[in-house]
């Protein structure tokens, strides 16, 4: 692909996310985002067949960019040889980023997709489910060993993973519900803050 | 209201609100809430002025709902004088009906709503902001005294409280993501057991 078809894919694909994140996946038109990228219809014909394979398109380019976040935050505290203090830091990683998160966005992309049914039905949200499941598996890798080390065996480790996953989504809409983007963080620290109480003093 | 017209009402809204969870709110069209409930173009349009005051009656019905539940909870509860023990029972009380939660509906109607900024924007959202504060105020009186009695000094028991519609939420996007109902119970489950290791052993 010449560079300048990669550079005009991109700014579709920045201004539909930009538009179904803020407004929705079916208000949001292709006539809407041409006009927010200045592109043409040619343009978009050449790189999209039609707005659910830009759906697609989108929903694949989001889920990489979180699960390299995933893998940040992973790679931040990976010297924590403590399996306990490794769980809490990753959810402070994350705290500590939720500011930013939320001067990017005002909701998540999986929210406006998974609202339409017709987008899980046709397998547009199937990229979404990898996400999910790859952030309980890694990040259970790391609960597991600290849920073994503290005793709190009754905890299952993939609930727990999902938990952050859960506290994320359910930020955004408090988020967005209230107009304050500082919930995000603040749901973030209190998940931690609970982290630290199941996994001991120590955390 | 002529008994009749409340039923038609009543029937369109109950057809609306399954549609709009389903499909999301721009997916909708008014054709299909009449096809779905029966009704006529006349009847319809002698409740509702147009798609988006369906919207509006749709959210206030669903609020009360939603706040009744949240009353529900704390009648259950309230011959609890331990306020750690009582803290608890209520997330036990949602994680007893989570199952029953996932079978009447897929997904919360405020997600559907909050995704439209076109509804945030008009006023529809406002009394979904009035549910989240009421949920905050009522459930965090509770954990307030929870708190001061546990010693937890450093939680902010509106952060806290607001956590469990976080938990709701999230967990509605997990199980719409993941086509499993089950996780609204297992995440109602870890919020509890979270807040048990915070609030302490008597809980």
């Amino acid at each position: 692909m010449p560079r300048d078809g990669t550079a005009t894919r991109t700014r579709i694909l920045d201004a539909a996310e930009h538009l179904v994140i803020e407004n929705g996946y079916a208000a949001t038109s292709v006539d809407q985002v041409l006009s927010r990228s200045g592109s043409s219809k040619g343009a978009f014909f050449h790189h999209f067949s039609s707005k659910q394979q830009l759906a697609r398109a989108l929903v694949d380019r989001y889920v990489e960019g979180d699960l390299a976040q995933l893998e940040g935050s992973l790679e931040a505290t990976a010297h924590l040889t403590d399996p306990a203090e490794r769980a809490v830091a990753i959810v402070r990683h994350f705290e500590d980023l939720g500011d930013e998160i939320m001067a990017a966005q005002s909701n998540c992309l999986y929210v406006a997709v998974l609202t339409e049914r017709q987008l899980v039905d046709d397998g547009t949200s199937d990229e979404i489910v990898r996400a999910v499941e790859t952030w309980r598996v890694r990040i259970a890798e790391v609960l597991k060993e600290a849920l073994a080390a503290t005793g709190a065996h009754d905890v299952d480790a993939d609930a727990l993973a999902d938990h952050l996953f859960v506290t994320f989504e359910g930020a955004y809409l408090l988020c967005r519900s209230t107009g304050d983007s500082r919930h995000m963080r603040t749901q973030l620290a209190t998940f931690r803050r609970l982290l630290q109480s199941l996994l001991g003093p120590t955390t």
